[in-house]
């Protein structure tokens, strides 16, 4: 094969690569990975993907088709770098060695503390690596999984809806609705694509909360986010999150940042952090909001209810800065998109892929 | 003359009146007008403008550049409606009819209690009359002036600068800078563009405010608005307000209507209200903010000192209703344009043009 057609070769086993990748869970510790192997001469010879944790990965399940030997001199495309760490499976680096693959082909590096070293080991064993093919595409698939891996936690998005002042109720504490419907739709399609999305005991305890993802009709989304709830009260026997698909989780709410970590154990990647004021102003301050949404109504209210509480900020130099990164008008409402200015991410030291 | 030509020639006129009218004082109490006498052929007989309250209108002022009986059968082309009543100068409207003027153009109806009519006593004599031609020019042109005859006030555009969560200051009180330089370019330019501009006896006590127009080097801008202070307190002697090119007024406060009747006879047509807090709030609380200008920067500050302070507003069904009518990015920051969703203006009844 020319080296323009194997390159197309492998854009287009790669491409096929993602396709399985997408048959793998959306929710779980381990990400979505696909594999392809070819022959020397460009034919398929076998295709696999992760079933997520506690099943053979991409690579072994392709393998794991061929009869013994079959694999000799082929190369291996797969979306992510084949792990090089002994999980529950094995590292997939030495099975395709051991299977005699000559060549791989993948797209983004495996961030994983102890899986990475997959194509060192690779290249040491005498395979031919070639990294980064379609990064771009699987890095965008596996955006919250690799952030959070690479962070030890999940991404965490802060939402709250206000006035064009910064209030989120009117002095009685009635807020329904500050914004529209357009708002409204938006914010349960954002949770239906957030792993989880959580709350702190005053919100369950004031508006019980279904906290699932509805479309205008109320039915419920495929994707349902898991409810986390942040705090040390009970949740009433008779909420009306004992009625959502998912268990909620519990978290203290005490140690945030060892709380995150211990979702991105449990496989959340992504979670969406839906108030009160409290909850969401721990976040804020604590520097673990990666993204604001702030759903602006063209309304003013004044008075005590601001939907951000206090941040710590003793003078405008402490001040947390962000960036707008997209202005969305939602029917009367405008949606402010903001992330922090200096990429300060806290990570949280912990384990790689199951 | 044929009816098309006609119309071209009056369009043309009035264009040329309204060079006229630009030569007059931008503020005051009387709009700008300018006046073309044409000669039945549409040659161009006399040109007039008005130079501010106490001179001539505008039709006055070029039929007196004529010699007696040379208007007769002429028309007059004119900015806006003639005026109907007897204020320092005479209605024009009988001026016009004395002079033997035999049609009488004009673009926007005169909006005052005591002048408008001068159309119909045109009629009565037995002139023809045309209304509305480049109305929309001329409209554009008088806007602010017409504005304020129509609803005996100032239009009134309440103005802050806030993080996004709506604090105008940390907890200490220090404040500078919220917003960045074109945010602050931009205010000074809108600062420029006003008549007046208004602020708390709590801001002058605080922040000694110069309350000038300034571009990027700090020189004054040649229109400067006439300062403002609301309130019952003294401004200190050798407060920056002193060395202003116009003297302060001062406005009690205590009736904003009042306040804003006597400021537009005293020939203010539009107000810029910068702060503080209080003021603010008094303002939209009152329904008296025609246009609201957010400027809002990527940043969450939380804490007490909030942009607006108490509404009034008890319960959401009575939160103040406002479009978002503009959003402009400034550097980093966002200003958020909003208008009273019900046009609910607040009319004072007054007199018409002294
Ligand atoms: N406009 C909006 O977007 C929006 C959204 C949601 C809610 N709301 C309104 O907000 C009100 C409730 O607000 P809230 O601020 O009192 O309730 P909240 O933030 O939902 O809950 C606060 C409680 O969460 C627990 N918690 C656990 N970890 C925490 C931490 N790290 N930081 C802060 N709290 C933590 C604490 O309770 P324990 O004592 O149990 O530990 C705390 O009292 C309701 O009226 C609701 O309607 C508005
Ligand atoms: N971020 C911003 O855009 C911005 C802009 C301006 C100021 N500020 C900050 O705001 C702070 C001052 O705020 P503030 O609210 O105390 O001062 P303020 O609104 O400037 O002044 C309030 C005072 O104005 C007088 N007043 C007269 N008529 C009034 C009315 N109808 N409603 C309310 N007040 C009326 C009263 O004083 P009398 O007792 O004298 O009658 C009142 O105490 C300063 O720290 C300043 O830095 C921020």
């Amino acid at each position: 094969m020319s080296t323009a057609t194997r390159a197309a070769t492998d854009v287009a086993a790669m491409r096929r690569a993602l396709e399985l990748a997408e048959r793998g869970p959306a929710r779980g510790v381990n990400p979505r990975v696909g594999c392809v192997i070819l022959s020397p001469d460009g034919d398929v010879l076998a295709e696999g993907w992760h079933r997520g944790a506690g099943t053979p990965h991409a690579e072994v399940d392709a393998l794991s088709t061929l009869p013994p030997g079959a694999a000799r001199g082929a190369t291996a495309i797969v979306t992510l770098e084949p792990c090089n760490h002994t999980g529950r499976t094995g590292p997939c680096a030495h099975a395709l060695v051991d299977a005699g693959i000559a060549r791989v082909v993948y797209a983004v590096d495996d961030p994983g503390d102890h899986s990475a070293g997959g194509a060192r080991t690779l290249r040491r064993a005498g395979v031919e690596v070639v990294a980064g093919v379609l990064a771009d595409e699987v890095g965008a698939f596996l955006e919250d999984w690799l952030f959070a891996a690479r962070h030890r936690r999940p991404r965490v998005t802060v939402k709250w809806a206000s006035s064009l002042d910064g209030r989120a109720a009117a002095a009685d504490g009635t807020s329904r609705w500050i914004t529209g419907p357009e708002a409204r739709a938006d914010v349960h399609l954002r949770r239906a694509a957030s792993d989880a999305i959580a709350v702190g005991t005053g919100t369950v305890l004031t508006d019980d909360p279904a906290l699932t993802a509805r479309d205008a009709d109320g039915e419920l989304f495929e994707n349902q986010p898991v409810p986390v709830v942040f705090g040390r009260r009970e949740v009433p026997s008779g909420a009306a999150l004992e009625r959502h698909p998912h268990e909620a989780i519990r978290m203290a709410g005490t140690d945030l940042a060892a709380d995150l970590a211990e979702l991105q154990r449990r496989g959340i990647r992504s979670l969406f952090i839906e108030g009160g004021p409290k909850l969401a102003s721990s976040f804020l301050a604590a520097g673990l909001a990666d993204e604001v949404l702030v759903y602006l109504a063209p309304a003013l209210i004044g008075g005590p209810r601001t939907a951000v509480d206090d941040l710590g900020v003793a003078t405008i130099a402490d001040a947390l800065r962000y960036d707008f990164t997209d202005l969305v008008r939602l029917g009367d409402d405008l949606l402010v998109v903001a992330r922090p200015r200096a990429a300060a991410h806290h990570d949280i030291p912990t384990h790689g892929r199951a």
